[in-house]
């Protein structure tokens, strides 16, 4: 089907509101349009870049990051609610893909998904033990991966951390990190 | 205990001969003299820098890389045998470690192993579909890692590689990676 502009443009708005992390390139590829196409709807439609919405999706300033310094955390965060949950996004780039195949290597996506797991805790030392990923489909570069960190449970000095990365509706990426605390006592054998 | 050149130098040659991937950092903190000391008893017992040592254990030149490519793997491989064992050693630098504590960040010791268990597979494609890591010793900067892959299984498209990493004579990381391959047919159902 070819959108025209007056077709297109409402379609657009909703779209960005059911999925704030969609890009000018997703949208492109959708209506079957050039990102510059796009650029001129958001434009007209006054609707800001994705990394302005995202910045506006998150409910609130975002708590600050305890357990390393926001520099050292990979992709770029979107939300943190320490001891709760964390969003970060990371686009892949060339550096990111083997050059023969152009697919994200693996260690990136962990990167992420760790660093994550790692800044949503609430402490000044956090440490991963063990981990346990999956990688469920191939990422490309020019691709967007969203990774989403949800606290599981805290039990003593260790917390365990959920992650689940997406590129659009697709999920790429779920990994269980099993985090070390300094600040709680140890309960294990207690509880 | 206070070695003197005479008694230390023999004893040094014995630590070597036992453990070639020892650098002299180690053995200068064994012998508590100078890592100067330990360069210039080198030099008088003619024993080589441990990059040289290393090499010189790889039994023979090693099997070129198939599923990367060479630059592409983290850490610098020392020996292969495809489909069957790999070895590589990373020196933990300033980049590697959280600022603040100094310690290495988890992702690149799982991009270590990771590589690894990619370079060892026999294929043009390998690609981790999961898994399972354990972080057990903290690394710091200055320290070598030695990560050690082994394929333990294959089977049609699916190889487990199971890989350990050390520091000295501490196990530092284990990991069980399952890799995908192209070139085999997919047996998993019939065996």
């Amino acid at each position: 089907m070819k959108w025209t502009k007056k077709l297109r443009q409402p379609k657009l708005q909703q779209y960005i509101e059911a999925d704030p992390f969609i890009t000018d390139d997703e949208l492109a590829k959708k209506f079957e349009v050039s990102v510059q196409t796009i650029r001129l709807d958001r434009l007209e439609l006054s609707i800001p870049e994705v990394r302005e919405r995202i910045k506006g999706v998150a409910r609130k300033q975002y708590d600050p990051v305890k357990a390393l310094a926001e520099e050292e955390i990979i992709g770029e965060m979107i939300d943190l609610e320490l001891d709760s949950y964390a969003i970060s996004i990371l686009d892949i780039k060339q550096e990111h893909v083997f050059t023969r195949q152009n697919i994200a290597r693996g260690h990136h996506l962990f990167a992420q998904a760790n660093s994550l797991a790692v800044a949503v805790i609430n402490d000044e030392l956090a440490l991963t033990a063990d981990a346990s990923v999956s990688f469920t489909r191939q990422v490309q570069a020019g691709e967007r991966v969203v990774a989403k960190a949800k606290v599981a449970d805290i039990r003593g000095s260790r917390t365990i951390v959920d992650v689940e990365s997406f590129v659009g509706q697709y999920p790429v990426f779920k990994g269980e990190f099993h985090m070390f605390r300094s600040d709680r006592p140890e309960k294990e054998d207690q509880t």
